[in-house]
């Protein structure tokens, strides 16, 4: 695959930050990098066309998300944002060898905040079925720390009901405390939101966790990387600079493009259409 | 594309029934024909590793279906049944026109009981999203009956709540309730389970509905359609036949497939993992 390199005369630090999710979810990440890099101009690219990537084999995420990020770096990318949980447990490891501007995933900034915000050792990891069957913040967890333990539980119906922007809703409540009361039964001290569309019910889910648990909210996290990152690189824009946000999808918005704009607050302008570059494979 | 002659050898009346649907859900059809025609053999095939067909291209579908329908083939199968309301949508006129057995999807038979069902003219579709953006149950009704009102509605939440197993569960009463209300204050009489997977929330949905609303299983009445078929055709199996049922997917099953065999009460022995054939296209 030939990866554009980037484009002559444009400041490297007023390039966007790209970002891409397997469809709308990845929003919460370009929400959370807003908050903390403002004015940082960001291209966020779903893959509507294609989603969900979850249950698709490590090798067809693989081809999709470097087709994808083929198509940011061709926006003139400085950094990438992998803002979907199962593109950054199947092809972060290709895409880190593969693409020559640095790159985030979603897996190790949750991870490594849920290390260390637990004080009893007991951490909850929750996701979609896909995400908790493969099981990649258990074993970033682990890795970080053998001693730690940590009970998954997969939560499929929260995508739907974000979908359908029930996010305040007693429907929702009632699913929470239907999924999360063995994780708290079980004595967890700290929730990893592992998945991008959960952060739109983070307000639903404290407000049933309480003040004893800590939410770790992995869009969050993943944004502060991305400022650490930035800042160490020299790659933060200037201050002057007017931090527009692009949209990009390979299928036509539904609903939820909606219901993601209105929670998270964020002033999209016109969604662009993108048919998927399917470059050459070496 | 190649489609296998019938092996000979075999009377054509003893061949099995094929069923395929993109997963899971068509099992409902399954339970539905051996309900009616507990003596036919039938081979079930579910495209688990390309579920779901909703939301594809009707190109995508065509050729999907047509793939599964020729494994179908290659089993013998005396007739196909497509258990799948995206490929009944899409798929049917080019597997009619393709393949040389009689084939019967589930979109006609649901649509004409429910004009044959309405007392006032006002039909009520649920479906899931794609099936009710796409409307081809309100095509089919308004092609039966011009003069008749479709109100259709999506109720995305219904699939996950199935898949979950929450068949009788407070959740999922107030789900139905939140989804069928605005039919019912519409003034529909009738209302057609637009999705394979619904029957299996028949129960809870009738309850809601009450008895002055009539609930149209499409799973039942494209059952009851086959085996008009083969009566006309002369294809019923012998009284003596032992009515062996057949499974195949083409990913491992999940969960999903536990809460349809307990709540269809279906004997399914060794599930068996195919994988698709690609033939050459023509």
């Amino acid at each position: 695959m030939n990866l554009a390199a980037p484009k002559l005369g444009v400041s490297a630090r007023d390039r966007p930050i790209g970002v891409f999710d397997s469809g709308i979810g990845g929003l919460t990440v370009v929400s959370a990098l807003r908050r903390l890099l403002p004015n940082e101009p960001i291209f966020y690219l779903g893959d509507t066309a294609r989603v969900p990537y979850g249950g698709k084999s490590a090798a067809t995420v693989e081809r999709y998300s470097l087709e994808i990020t083929a198509m940011l770096l061709a926006e003139n990318c400085k950094t990438i944002v992998v803002a979907c949980n199962t593109a950054s447990a199947l092809a972060l490891p290709r895409l880190e060898s593969t693409i020559p501007v640095p790159i985030t995933g979603v897996i190790w900034p949750g991870a490594r905040a849920a290390v260390a915000a637990t004080r009893n050792g007991h951490i909850g990891v929750i996701g979609t079925r896909a995400t908790i069957k493969s099981g990649p913040y258990e074993r970033a967890i682990r890795a970080l720390d053998p001693a730690l333990r940590v009970s998954a539980r997969a939560c499929p119906l929260f995508v739907p009901l974000i979908e359908e922007g029930w996010l305040e809703s007693e429907i929702t409540d009632r699913v929470i405390r239907q999924y999360l009361t063995p994780l708290v039964e079980a004595g967890v001290d700290t929730v990893v939101l592992g998945c991008t569309h959960y952060p739109l019910l983070r307000e639903a889910i404290a407000r049933f966790l309480g003040d004893t648990v800590t939410l770790v909210d992995s869009a969050q996290n993943c944004a502060a990387t991305v400022r650490q990152l930035l800042e160490k690189k020299n790659l933060r824009a200037g201050a002057e600079a007017a931090g527009q946000l692009s949209v990009a999808l390979t299928d036509s918005p539904d609903a939820f493009l909606e219901v993601a704009k209105q929670a998270l607050g964020l002033e999209i302008g016109t969604v662009q259409l993108r048919e998927v570059i399917h470059p050459a494979h070496n």
